[in-house]
């Protein structure tokens, strides 16, 4: 049989754009379906960016057609052949074999990978290496991938550098008891649950404008399906600021660029697979204070109490009013109460019992939170005591705010949510390749 | 005094490069030095960008007169002023201040930031966000973002999809025993040392091209100004190759491309600041078998034995020798001995005693290692249990095989190491921010 050289492989995508009828080309992937008739075998062979069938005759190439009537689905194999008008065919073209080189027998599946909904999740996550070859599921990644990119890309138009902070820490960060303990040679420390203290370090470094998009932890043993105990943490911070309105500006023109950018490359992909997908951005974001919150709560009959945090139902009844008032999925939500806050946030000047602080609503859920920090170091000092931390745990932290510190403010978003509520997915773990949760540490 | 808003900062590169002299401008920054005489403040403001004279004249405002007599080095200020010619003054111009902010006022120094060699590196470590305030050590960080997001870019370029992989792993994903253990829960889990087994998971998935830039950890208890217990990994894997020759071509392209880039950028910080920075690249990087290796080590009178793995002085002696032949300060060590590789690596098929696989020199240290996968299930079996590693312990990894994979290669780089060499830096820690080693927790 002929030769098949990988280093000849073309995306199946472009011959379907640009293949010229009666040229000979390679594809490669994986067998999509098989089916045999006698001297013909005709193979629907998938690769990531699309199928074509390949027609393998007995009369072309015997070599070929053996080769083709031993396969199995999902093998992987690689093609040479001539690409050939047929009406039978998708799109109108398929690949006569002339040879093909089988890489990878695939043995039966067990999980039935073109309808995911007959899985349940669980399964489909013990499988995810099979449950990708969904290209609704492969959908996901890709978008999410271009997504992570997009937004490096802006954040350094922007002028922000990228920094890469310690995830091994000695202290919890947040100042909360959620924390995974490492064993750290002889030593007890902990898995950072933000890089939040870090960025502000790389602010006050002189670095100014720093991100990071990287993994948090966060020890949650709950089960829900909007929590991750790993996940990617989209962080930035910004030194120089008037307000926590600069830092609000710069969520929003972050989170309406890129994903405006994704929708451009994506947007035929998402309406044919995720009908649920949340794609009507506003021109610019409604921006409430949680006291306009709570009274629009309490006009649809919620009660709660002034200086409460929001919970997950108020969160989402609060995201259909908004869309219903303003026709916008996303709202920022401000001036959350000092007391659901953490100790580094800024209080309001003129009323302390509320900070520069707020979350960001998408579809109901918070896919970001934020806000000004308080860069005066007795202030600081007072805020951690206030909260009943201990100044000693946050010795170097404290400390850097003696020698120069800037007014700064920053936020962090979270990216699966992000997707998970930009496609209208149901469960978090749909938008993370290999999800963690309190029972999950596989694969 | 009058009024001065951070919305109205212009950065200081700005006013050198564009400034309209007679023009009002707002600039802000740390106070890098001061200078009082009687009736005239001198202050060099510096931001990330660069340094601009400020002058407070009393006759001029008197309230920023006073303001910047109170100054102290470090402190954060920012500054409205008439921009005027001044002969005395850096670059041939100053601002004459009409109002001054007192943004944080700073305490004196602890260590002497002008002369960081004067401080040892633990204690700049220990005050790391002051050792940046230094414009050579702020330049490390901006060039080593730089890097990271041009190959993001140059990734993304050619068709790799980014990847987020857990951290919190089941078993140690390297066959090792340097892991950190995590509590999780109640179960024990560990730290992943690399994203290996979850890079080739995303290429038999069918995103067939994947990358991710994300922490690796490892327990290594040995303190070397090469190693660092956590560091930034940069991860690619690559399906449908045809040797894992097309993997070094990868590496190449992506190394000189984007250092190139850098360079650019740079060039002119890297020659002031760094005079040991390796700058000169080959059009190729040279390629040689590790046999090749041996008998040029044996040339020059280091004894190495045939099947050896490379020591770090080996890599030493060895890059200078191909410095000297090729002029090149980076090599390629290829088909290293099976039994120095792990178990993935695919074995070379006319002397299974050696493998597909590299190593990158760049000034003689590694930065980089590689190679082809193996991709056959009964044969990747095998290699597990002649490791005398446990089937079971990878049993979702060992399984994947047999669903259809293509055959596939990839590497990883360590990005501190890359700035590290690319710089002529003397100890790895100088390209982290903030280090771990297994003293080293804080900050």
């Amino acid at each position: 049989m002929e030769q098949v050289s990988l280093r000849d492989r073309k995306p199946i995508s472009d011959l379907i754009a640009i293949g010229e009828i009666g040229k000979e080309y390679v594809v490669a992937g994986w067998v999509d379906s098989l089916r045999i008739h006698g001297k013909l075998v005709f193979i629907v062979l998938r690769d990531r960016t699309g199928k074509i069938q390949v027609v393998a005759k007995k009369n072309i190439s015997e070599p070929a057609w053996r080769a083709a009537r031993e396969l199995s689905p999902e093998s992987v194999i690689a093609v040479k052949g001539v690409l050939v008008e047929s009406k039978a065919a998708l799109g109108g073209i398929e690949i006569q074999a002339k040879a093909i080189r089988v890489l990878s027998r695939a043995a039966p599946l067990p999980i039935d990978i073109r309808n995911p909904e007959k899985t349940t999740l669980a399964k489909r996550l013990d499988w995810r290496y099979l449950d990708l070859r969904n290209p609704k599921i492969t959908a996901i990644f890709t978008i999410e991938s271009d997504l992570a990119i997009s937004m490096a890309k802006w954040f350094e138009a922007k002028g922000f550098v990228e920094i890469f902070t310690p995830k091994i820490v000695g202290a919890a960060t947040e100042g909360g008891a959620e924390v995974f303990p490492v064993i750290y040679f002889d030593r007890e420390a902990f898995l950072a649950q933000s890089p939040q203290l870090y960025k502000q370090l790389g602010v006050i470094s002189g670095l100014e404008r720093v991100f990071e998009i990287g993994p948090a932890f966060r020890a949650e043993p709950h089960h829900t399906a909007r929590h991750l105990t790993e996940y990617t943490s989209v962080d930035f911070e910004m030194g120089f600021i008037e307000s926590y309105e600069d830092v609000m500006d710069i969520v929003e023109e972050l989170l309406l660029d890129t994903i405006t950018t994704v929708l451009e490359r994506h947007r035929k992909i998402i309406e044919e697979y995720f009908p649920s997908a949340r794609t009507d951005l506003p021109k610019s974001i409604p921006r409430i204070t949680i006291r306009e919150a709570y009274k629009l709560l309490r006009s649809v009959g919620h009660a709660i109490e002034e200086g409460e945090d929001l919970g997950t139902e108020e969160e989402r009844i609060l995201g259909s009013i908004i869309e219903k008032e303003y026709g916008s999925p996303l709202v920022f939500v401000t001036e959350y109460p000092w007391k659901v806050r953490p100790f580094y946030t800024m209080k309001k000047v003129d009323d302390p019992r509320y900070t520069y602080s707020f979350d960001l609503l998408y579809g109901g859920l918070e896919i970001a939170t934020g806000g000004q920090r308080e860069h005066r170091y007795e202030v600081l000092r007072k805020q951690i005591e206030e909260k009943n931390l201990n100044p000693n745990s946050f010795d170097w932290y404290l400390e850097m705010f003696r020698y120069g510190a800037p007014p700064h403010g920053g936020a962090g978003i979270g990216l699966e949510r992000v997707v998970m509520q930009l496609l209208g997915l149901r469960n978090i773990r749909e938008a993370r390749l290999l999800p963690r949760d309190p029972e999950r540490l596989k694969p």
